[in-house]
């Protein structure tokens, strides 16, 4: 196995992993264990990495973090309006 | 600002950020709010992450991903720990 596939496995996964999570919170409006400060810092990240993909104009990376900021934003406003 | 200082903040905020989340659900015992699914599945990446930096022996990749392998095993070993 090439590292390239273990690269590809590792971004597909990081891409749809906070899909289920959105959903959960949002099916339930429960937020309570879910730490504010880490998921804004993941936030934060994940624009980091949606900017940084648009400055390098590298498509995996944007089109990867749009998803990735879309799931994030949901579980933050979430969190923010289920206390 | 270069695009690199945006990429070293993203890789640099994407591996402190679990740990706030994996102090909280160890303090508060509470992990009903998270997702299991979504914290394996980024358990999952993490690792792949790590394994792929170890095949291209990058250590910026390695030591990062070192950080965010343990944050998520504790998050994931606390949420089947405290249903």
């Amino acid at each position: 196995m090439t590292p390239l596939y273990i690269g590809y496995a590792a971004a597909m996964l990081g891409t749809i992993c906070w899909i289920p999570q959105a959903l959960q919170v949002w099916r339930t409006r429960d937020t309570r264990s879910l730490s504010l400060s880490a998921q804004v810092l993941f936030l934060a990240t994940v624009t980091l990495w949606l900017a940084y993909g648009v400055m390098i104009m590298d498509w995996p990376l944007i089109l990867a973090n749009i998803v990735s900021v879309s799931a994030m934003i949901a579980i933050v406003t979430a969190k923010l309006k289920f206390k």
